[in-house]
């Protein structure tokens, strides 16, 4: 490397770049060796004490650099590691680590054109093609935001302006009336934030029951939409799922719904709106066409970095005609995004996306949803058919596989409140094993189903590419192992009430 | 470099990250060469042709990867040269870089304890920190959010559920009266735009005067909140600035105000917080520990990269008391710290603070700041003794230089509405011709100073630490020279009424 006539940054950032590749490289290695662990937990008590965090007056200085970096590498999860399991998201790829490192390196803001040319064009150019992809038509736009959750609130701050523009200047209580939400019991919480953070109040936000496949039901939405109008509140937005913990809400009947009563339709496909780039897995999101506005994290199924979400519309115009407030001192351009969100500066996230479909194709994104389709599809198979596992849906119909583990001896039995409570207990328990354990990092949730409110089951989402079958026999092995003596367990620490408990089970 | 054993990702991530090692010594380098450009400015027409931004099928493979990074680079604005001088922030430093690179790494998710261990504790941490330095007390503490305006929404939205509580159940329109809110007319624009997002209504911002300096005027305020009250009003949030463009508000008297009427007491310190960080200069911020919640983007002043915004309070257990849904299938941790805010995912952004405050400590960050002090007296001084030029505020409190350029033959005058009309459009048409010439990036704007609406000027930000005496006197020869023929441009192209302004101009 020729350093002569280098600048002191430049220097300083090539000996510590090259420090850092290091670091990066022994990283994503360890996470694929057997013995890998993919979290050391340690509680915060613990943390505390281990981790060097104290913040002084006089500097470490540029050699104590690396030791900071490993000592919060040491402490951190490894989501390259194929037992990250737990979460809608998984590790990037070098791909969009180098992604992040042209961001910061431009210390990219796309707030104002001026200052971000090329990434303002890129932003317009991603999600004009995005969607399009989901069928949004010639007109169609979006911006990205911080997170599926600000995605959400942008758009339903944008849809109350845009149906109710009074209400931008003179306030809501000036309104008078009732606004109302629609969303099902299986939607994401940020639709309830964003009702409290919009003034409408969490009791705005009205749950549309979930069938037996935990599908938003449209002859429920209809009856409460109805309802709500005979009440003489204002029912205006309604928020689809397209990805919720197991499953995708029926988008064209809903949109058809939104449409007869003059509604917003925006769906929330934070997880489930790539599969617009699978052939074979389209058909899940049809309806997005329909859709006013949809949400779309390529940060979750696609492995962009975090954050990445698209906040995407039919009419790509109605963001800055219902945001702006005409700041002159800052804004003078069509195209300076900020202006059509409520924040000011903003990370260049589009770019992500950019690079890795330039790098992939839509066929390279497709098939790595489809090799996540086939782990989830082995991983079903093989729960299904171990007796000591029991499926919440038999046929998971995306990229999440929701289990309990059953101990020997024990029944299934949902009629059953105290195996219900049981079940719960020993799954969180269970979860807090493995979590100790090292291997697998897992999730758990309880969920509403029809009429039945499910005890917490394990949740495993499966979308990152590095996960092979092995991983996956290698996860119900540890499960077993891990609820060996559960039962013991529970008799002696579940409950209070152990033997009536054990008794009632066992008696169902 | 032992290769061998090496996993796939981990290879492509070794060979990757060199390449891009290269480009950006490259990139940092030739900012800083006498001939580089800030910006080889395009339009986005001239942009959508010359820039590949199609996204197709097939993925061009990660051959093509540095290609695509060269290009955005080329059509991007170098942060890092000198010339960069139109906004509140400028480029990162290799630390922040090199923090970055390790959230990348991570694919850091701050919003749930388990998940995240060490960058919980490093967020908690800092924040506190933060807190305590500036006076805000034991329990205080806070959270990143991602930028200053979404600090400053939660800020309001913790105050309204805090002071109102059904408002968070019920909605605000149930609420019945109109809730009221003031900053100054020199604050910024998010207070306006959380005001609309959260159903206040752009109506609800009172903005109070400011004196001759820029900062709000405290008679005009308390007079303001009494005369809300007497309309039936309920006056609940004061927002104050600690660093307008120009000014600080006096958060001493303000504080006091609001404890009188027992209003929330906000502090945007969005730029002039980091001053906390310097012994000579942290009474600009004097009452700060009177906050109940304050705003602090290290990614102004101190370099680190955008975003790193905190939002602190004197009560860190306020955000989870009035945000949380309690929705227990993702949070379960007092720790989990997305549960305290209104978005679910977020980026670790304490982390690059982190890093940064270890490496350099309090003094680095001192340092920093005493240098761009004393670049600000040194273009003050340039300006003040060239007569071609008339500064906005005699002596600039802050990091930021506010100035007209006056063509030869023109007197200054702001009484004449013509001449102030002249001057606006002479500032943005010389504002477009350095952008266009690329050695120097600038920012224009106008402001309401005491009873005077001024005329655009130009606001030069000195944050950088790569600033020196000779790259400010470039400055001021460049607009001069920009400015040679500036009289005759007016004259064919300004106004359509050229000659009888210009004889006014002169006539005054």
């Amino acid at each position: 490397m020729e350093q002569e006539g280098l600048c002191d940054d430049a220097l300083e950032l090539e000996n510590l770049v090259s420090q850092m590749k290091e670091l990066m490289v022994e990283h994503v290695n360890y996470s694929r060796k057997p013995d890998a662990l993919v979290l050391d937990y340690k509680s915060p008590e613990e943390l505390k004490k281990i981790m060097d965090l104290e913040l002084g007056y006089e500097g470490v200085g540029v050699v104590g650099l690396m030791p900071i970096i490993q000592n919060i590498l040491k402490y951190s999860v490894n989501t390259w590691h194929p037992g990250f399991l737990g979460k809608l998201y998984a590790s990037t790829n070098p791909i969009g680590i180098i992604s992040e490192m042209l961001i910061s390196l431009l210390n990219g803001n796309a707030h104002v054109y001026h200052v971000s040319p090329a990434m303002t064009m890129i932003e317009n150019t991603v999600s004009h093609n995005l969607a399009t992809l989901l069928g949004m038509g010639e007109e169609s736009g979006g911006i990205t935001c911080p997170g599926g959750s600000f995605s959400n609130q942008l758009a339903m701050i944008t849809a109350r302006t845009c149906m109710f523009p009074e209400i931008k200047t003179k306030g809501y209580h000036a309104f008078g009336k009732k606004l109302v939400v629609f969303t099902s019991v299986a939607g994401h919480y940020s639709v309830e934030k964003t009702a409290m953070t919009l003034g409408l109040g969490i009791d705005s936000v009205i749950k549309v029951p979930c069938d037996d496949q935990g599908r938003m039901r449209t002859d429920e939405l209809e009856r409460l939409i109805k309802k709500s109008i005979q009440q003489g509140e204002i029912p205006f937005f309604i928020n689809a799922t397209a990805g919720t913990t197991g499953s995708f809400d029926p988008l064209n009947e809903i949109g058809k719904i939104a449409k007869r009563y003059n509604l917003w339709f925006h769906i929330d496909g934070s997880w489930g709106g790539s599969l617009v780039f699978s052939d074979k897995h389209r058909h899940m999101i049809d309806g997005a066409s329909l859709a006013d506005t949809f949400v779309l994290n390529p940060h979750k199924m696609l492995g962009t970095p975090l954050q990445c979400s698209f906040l995407l519309a039919r009419d790509k115009k109605i963001f800055l005609q219902s945001n702006s407030l005409k700041a002159e001192y800052l804004f003078r351009h069509e195209d300076d995004l900020g202006d059509g969100t409520v924040g000011c500066g903003r990370r260049p996230d589009a770019i992500k996306l950019f690079i890795g479909w330039k790098i992939y194709g839509i066929q390279g994104y497709q098939m790595r949803i489809e090799h996540a389709f086939k782990m989830t599809k082995y991983l079903t198979l093989i729960v299904k058919n171990n007796q000591r596992f029991k499926l919440v849906l038999d046929e998971p119909p995306s990229l999440q596989v929701c289990f309990w583990y059953l101990p020997i001896g024990i029944d299934f039995n949902l009629e059953n409140k105290k195996f219900k409570k049981m079940m719960s207990m020993i799954t969180k328990e269970m979860y807090r094993r493995i979590m100790h354990h090292g291997k697998f990092l897992l999730d758990y949730s309880p969920i509403i189903l029809g009429e039945k409110e499910l005890p917490c089951f394990f949740r495993i989402a499966l979308n990152a590419p590095s996960i092979c079958e092995k991983h996956l026999e290698g996860l119900v092995s540890e499960i077993e192992k891990m609820g060996e003596d559960i039962l013991e367990w529970f008799e002696e620490y579940g409950d209070e009430n152990n033997d009536e408990m054990r008794n009632g089970v066992n008696g169902n």
